[in-house]
Parts: C-alpha cells; sequence; structure tokens
C-alpha cells in the first residue's frame, strides 16, 4: 500500500520555504525577536531597536545609549566625502530620494567608510591574540611595530581633514561613562599613545567607534551597517538641500577646467 | 589702466563653490546645524539627530519622542517584501554589505513603501483645502468620494497581511500621549471611519505614519526617506542572517517551478 | 489510510511558478526566444541581440544596423555628467566596479538621460494624434505652440554643451539610409524645423534617437533602458581610468572651496 | 593698484581639473579616443566600441566578432539568477527601470557573476608562471593539484545547472575560427582535460570567456564589467516582461512557506 511516506517522497512537496528568526508576520501580528511590535513602539529607544535586531536581544541601558552615540557620531561630514558628492549629483540629475541616498552608500568603500570595518577587524584580531598571554600593551607595540615595517596605515587613526578628530575623544570619554570601554577601547588607545608619540598621529572616529563596537560586541563585518545607519539621515539631508536650493544638473567644473590628455583626432 | 574688476571678469576665478547650511568642516572642528559635533553626541537623541539634520532644528521633547516612534515603527515585516527579499537575494549571491542594503532600498517603489508618500502627499492637500472654510470631517468625506469614484484604492489604508495592523492603533496612541496629534492625523482618523464603515477597511501603519509625520511639521517629499532610515536596520539583520545561516546562492525555487510560456525551437 | 484531504496536503501544487517567455534553462539547453543559444553565438550581432531580447524577434538587417548605430551614439560624454562622475568618484572610493557603475547608472534621473523617454513619448503621442485626420507638420505646429504656451523645454532639442549636436544628423542619415525613417523621425524633424526658425534650436541625440527607436517599433518606457545599455561601457571604461590613473578618494575642490550659509555656532 | 598678490589671489589656478583621455568634449564636438563621433557612429561595431572606449584603440576584426560573440554569450540564463529575480522584484515594487536594472546588477557578487574574473586572474597568474620555463599542460597539472589539495573549486568549470554548457565548446570553437585562440584558451583547456577525466567536470561559459577574454588582453578586473554589459539587455528584458505581464507586488512564496524559528513571544 502506498503510505504517506512514499507519497511525499513522489511528490517532493515544496521544500524550499525561506527560514528567518527575526520577525514572525502572522494576521494582525508582527512578532520581532520575540516582542510584539506594538510593544516595542514607543518603549525603546531607535539603538536598542537596532542592537535587538541585528544581536537578537535587548541591550543594557548603558550599551543602548553608548550605540545611540556612536550612530550620532555618523550623522555628517559636510559635502567632503565622495558618498554625499554622489548623492548629490544624483539628485541633481533628477532622481527619486531611495535612488539618491542609494547612490551615495555605494560609495562607502575600501577607501570611504572602510575603515571602520579595518580598524574593527584589527582590534579583535588583536584581543584574539591576547589569550596566547600577551598583554594588551605588548600587542599593540607589536601591531604598530607590523603595520610600519609593510608600510601600512593603520586604520582608525590620522585623518584627511583633522589632526584631532574632536569626535574621538568625546566617544572615548562617553565609552567610560557608560561603561562600555574595555578590551578592544583598551588596545585603540595603546595604539593611539605609541603613534601619537612616535608620528604625531591620533585616533580619529572609526578607531573610536571600532573599540566601543568591538566592545559592544558586535562583529567587524557589521562595521559599515552601523555607519550606514547613522550616515542615512546626512545624505537625506543633503539630498534635500540639493534639491530646494540648487538647480538642476549641478556642473562640478567648468568645461575649461577638464584636462584632456587623451588622442588627438585620427586622419 | 587694468582695476580688480576687469582682470577678475577677464580671468572669472572659480565660482563653482558648493554650498551647504548643514555642516561646517573646519581642521579639528565639525559644526552641524549651529551645533559642534562633540556636542551633540551624547547629548541627544538619535530621532533628535535626523530632526536637526533634516529641518535645521532641534524638535521639542514631545516631538523627538514620537519621531522615535515613528521610526522603530517601521523596523522590519519579516521576508515578506520584496526590498527585504532583493536585499536577501543580492547577499546570497556574495555582494559586500553596502551593496545588499542598498539593493534592497532600491525596491522602495510605488507599490512598495511608496504608500507614506502617497499618504502624506493626499493628507498634506487635504489639510490645504481646509483653509476654503471646509471642516476636517467635510473634507474626508469629498476625499473617500472622489477616490471611490476614480476607483482608486486610499493610500495608508488597508493592508495586505493584516486586516488591523497592529502598529497604527499604537501610534495614534502615541500621537495623542506625545501631543503630536494634530490636524492630518484628525483627517486621517476620519478617512479610517468613513472606510471602516463602508468597506470595513482599516488604518495601516503608512496612513498613521504620514498623518503624524505631517503633523510634525515633514514635507511629504521625505516621507520614504524616513521609512528607509527606520527599515535599514531591518534590512542589515536580514544580510546579516543570511549570510550566517543560509548557503550561497539562494535558489528560491526548482527548476520546475518556473514555467517556460515563450516559443519552442525555432528551426 | 490516505484521505483526500491528506493527499490535497501532500500535493498542494505551488502554483507560485515563476513565469517567464524569454528563456528556458534546461539541463545543458537554453533557449532564448526560440533560438539555441549556441547558435546565437557567433551568428547574430550584439544589437540583433538587444531586440531579440526585448521585442521577442529577430529584426530586419536594416533595422539591426539602425539600433547598432543607436547604442553606439550613446557612448560617452566625457566626465561632463552627473552619471560619469558619480561612477568616478564611487570608485575613487574604493567600490567594486559593479557597484561604480551601478551608481553611475543611478544617475539617469529626469534631468540627465531623462531626456530620451520624455521625447519618444512626446513623439509617440504625436503620431497617435495624426491618426484623427492631422498632418504630421500641423501636429508640429500643434505642439511646439502648446509647450512655448506653457514654457515648457520640448525634449530631445537643444543641448547644454553643442548648438549643432554632431551626432544628431548623423544619426537621421543613417535613418535614410537604413530605411528606418518613419513617421516619427518625420515629426521630430518638423518640430526641429519649427524650433531652428524661431529659436535657432536644433535636434539633440535624444531627439533623433527617440524618433528613430520610435520608428523601430520600441516602447518609450525602454529608452532609457537603450540610453543604459549604450552607456555602460563607457562608464565602465571612466572607472577604470579613475583606478588606474588617479589616486584614491577624489577631492573635487579645495575645502575653501565650500561655501557654508548655514549657522554659526550656538551658545 | 594691482599688487602681486591680489593677482595671484584673483588669479589662484584651480589645479583641481578633471583628467580624461576617453572623451574630449568642445561645442559641436565630440572626439572619443581619437574618432569623431559622429564618424564612428554607423561605421563600427558595437563590440568594437566597447573595446575602444575601454583599451583605446581599435581591435582588429577578428578580435571583434570575438569579443561580440562573447558579449552575446551573458545575454540571459532565464530567471534562475539572483540578479534576475532581484531586478524582477525590484520591478514588481514599482521602481524606475534604471533602478530594477541597477538592483539586478548589484547582485553580481562572489558566488553569482563573480567566476568570471576569477578565472580570469587564475589564468592570467598561470599564463605569467609559464614565463619561468614551465609548460601549459604542466602549469594545468600544478594548479589543479593546488585547488584539489585546497579542497577549492576551480572558478570557470562545473555549472549549477548543465553538466555540459553549451556555450562553452562554441565559444573555444569560435575563439579557433576567429584566431583569438591563445595561450590562456590553451591554458583553460588543460585544466578542462584533466578535471573532465578526474572528475567528469567541464568547462562553463565563465572559464571560456576567461580565456577568450585574456587572450584578448583584457585586464582581468574588468571581466565583470564585460559580462554586465552582455547581460544588461536581459535584465531590461525581464523587466520590461515583469511589469508587462505579472501583478504589482510578486509574492514568491505563501506567507505558510515561511518558516519562523526565532523566539516566541517574551512576556
Amino acid at each position: 500500500m502506498i503510505s504517506e511516506n512514499v507519497l511525499k517522497d513522489i511528490f517532493k512537496p515544496n521544500n524550499l520555504k525561506w527560514r528567518t528568526a527575526i520577525t514572525k508576520v502572522e494576521p494582525n501580528r508582527i512578532l520581532t525577536r520575540g516582542y510584539l511590535q506594538e510593544k516595542l513602539i514607543g518603549n525603546i529607544s531607535f539603538a536598542e531597536m537596532v542592537y535587538l535586531l541585528v544581536k537578537g536581544e535587548l541591550p543594557s541601558k548603558n550599551e543602548a545609549k553608548m550605540l545611540e552615540s556612536v550612530l550620532i557620531s555618523f550623522c555628517d561630514h559636510g559635502v567632503t566625502p565622495p558618498s554625499t558628492q554622489a548623492a548629490r549629483l544624483i539628485a541633481s540629475a533628477g532622481s527619486p530620494l531611495n535612488t539618491c541616498i542609494t547612490g551615495g552608500l555605494l560609495a562607502f568603500g575600501k577607501n570611504h567608510a572602510g575603515a571602520i570595518e579595518f580598524s574593527m577587524e584589527m582590534l579583535q584580531e588583536g584581543i584574539q591574540r591576547t589569550r596566547s598571554d600577551l598583554d594588551i600593551d605588548k600587542i599593540a607595540q607589536i601591531m604598530v611595530a607590523e603595520s610600519m615595517k609593510n608600510q601600512k596605515k593603520i586604520p582608525g587613526f590620522g585623518h584627511r581633514y583633522h589632526t584631532e578628530d574632536p569626535r574621538a575623544p568625546r566617544l572615548m570619554e562617553l565609552a567610560q561613562k557608560n561603561k562600555c570601554f574595555g578590551r578592544h577601547c583598551e588596545l585603540a588607545l595603546e595604539i593611539e599613545n605609541i603613534l601619537f608619540e612616535s608620528k604625531d598621529i591620533r585616533m580619529n572616529i572609526d578607531g573610536a567607534n571600532a573599540g566601543i563596537l568591538s566592545d559592544l560586541g558586535f562583529d567587524w563585518r557589521l562595521g559599515s551597517g552601523i555607519f550606514m545607519i547613522g550616515r542615512l539621515p546626512g545624505l537625506m539631508a543633503h539630498v534635500h538641500e540639493e534639491i530646494s536650493r540648487d538647480p538642476p544638473f549641478r556642473k562640478i567644473f567648468h568645461n575649461d577646467e577638464i584636462y584632456y590628455d587623451g588622442e588627438e583626432e585620427k586622419l
């Protein structure tokens, strides 16, 4: 006789269901990470929501405050970054808001906005190495020496525009205040000490946030995502400003400022 | 004699400077909307930062709380939206985090996530019309009648998955509590009353947030941007889940589930 | 025993199959629009492939030549367009090739690259109106008069950089030569005649291609897509040039060329 | 009187000019890689244009034919790839054409479309190694042995859907016919011989095109760009099909096909 199992095997019902542990959607009921959304709305902060979504549980009050400060620190750097310029150029071309903002976010490459992840990865690897009996200050010395030997810049230290990035010490201060200053922040500060003495280079916003996010337990692969959350409102403000105040089709230079060094007309 | 003005005109110095009123960047000093960033970090909430960036001034405490609730309400709707599916598919293809998230945000089109702007535009136009001596309840009647006549769906009411979107009444309740319930919210509720009586249709999250954001003074052109800020953390959580738990190159159906109805081989 | 319900539940046919008439994929067999791909490769031109994919059948030889010329005409306009600038800025930020190119394509908005669709739509509507007994020259007069009355620019005529766009007459000449000059091209030329006499304005590349693509039977909704196909190689060349010859993190202006007109520090 | 400093300040030459060797734009004159565009339009093929833009000179007739075949071979693979699915999902959400297509292209990650570059890089490195006195067949053996030892898949061989990808032998045949079969193609074939004997694995489209594009002198960093040019028309056809034939907001699965394995409601 044909059993249920035999039949199931013959007809192989669609088993390609999409699996998720983030949100359960049922008619009139939306459960996120174990909480009904209507109970989250109005009762937690945005930073708590970010933490809950990504890590699956609510942070402590101190952690939430710390993450909020990190998000805010990423808010805007004027019209200097390629991402902001790209977003505004796309806006001046007449594209919809989401297109302009995403165009800006696509410029988060390894030379811009990439430092947060590189710095987190470096600090997390550094702390891994302390397991083998080395102190944090010793690790810092080894890491700086290695990077100097390879003539590589240490991500999270030094800044294109600032010799003293005003955001970094403020973030370190808040890490202490919110009791979120752990071994990754300590390592970052040790590195700064060495770099400042030897090369007059200070920690920047990425180095500070790399330490803090690592101490908050964030995987370094999520670093640029946290940056994106923090910067999106700034990009939106810039797109809105471009549309509201500037004529369409921004010309970023006169035609005679373009230098053509290709071939002249071939006959 | 050659005067300064004559010379200036001849050499026409580069006057294509990029103008912005959002952030001033100087060495070691970053001023956003009149506030040094190190004074904002740790002292205001993320919602206050969003408001400050976009509108140029800080909100009241009640407005800040309200905007925070709005942002949180957009957090996630599981794997049902095209944006989330697109982001996860792109992640399964092995693209970087920012690429996956932006791919998702590109799916904020007129059929998905567009309702917030359509609803804001409609409510703001409705309130404009009250200037000509009509009461809000009368305007609501006219608007519903017009859309019924044109057989058009009213944006912000009814939901694909929910007959009673649990987020909408919670948001309305918070609007009252935070004293952000103004004429746009009133109009949204009047429309709901008519639609519920005649068609058993209720306000959804977009209708509620459209009323609230309009009462907070947001231009309807920024509606989808607010949605993007709120949803980005959810998209990031989904991309992270995809990469952490699922094999690469997600197959959303078996090959034999594709139905080809094109031409067979031409000889 | 297996009841009807048990069977139904097991067998529940998945009716969400994805339907397509473009390509049938079977093991070791790929059939596109009725042709085995290995028979297309090496036997047709790229323009024929574009036509086949989009319209479902191969073009005539003349149509294929014409479409190829249209694609080539979109190739590049140096570093003047926002799309090219955005692509290069994103490249200078260190993003992957596909990200840079897509960032550029996102700048195809209504003020840049949008004219091809607006022009196609206008010409196609114009030819629709000739059904009601009006000649093409009469239609042209009405259309120009209407746009002048509304003080609207006619899309496809006039150019930011060129008083005589050298691509337009070449394309019109090829339309004649390839016997692809139909009623839409005729209408475009009639409009040019009126605009040139009254305002010294000539047809640009978009007006020419709008006429040609319309006479080739392309839906105006596909205009910017044809532009994208033609421009992608140019964007790729620019991204490659940026990466090969320029330092990372392009600065498009000095810091002192940014003009901040926002609020000074609030105390 | 005008002092030296006043003059310098007025004249301050903007040295941030944007340099390019691709296209020179002057009023009514557009020169690309040394050719007036109106002389290119109608006189060269699309593949020749791609080659000219990227490499700065026109290819031979055989090279042009070969590149055209490569472009066509990338045209479409039905609705199976994540890129096509993402593009169609974004289209079903009601986004504009360029947004849908770019969303698709963002899915060109390391697990999908990435193989062409990995394969080109591998073949180009392999041929570099032949300089040190090793024959191609010996290099092939070493490369396969290395990858087996590291349990890594060799990019460009084997296919998710096809045991014999019908495009690969056709491309190899055309490489011979067009005299574009050089040392990289030879290496690819040697690798196939070893893999086929030992593991019954054959060359796929990426392996074939990797050999051909390398023999045509393309930098492996451009591999995915060539793929993008070839695939864009296919993505456009799919977006157009989605919009023309399918209802908005595609649901790729029933709600009960989603498997939630997260936390249940917390009390």
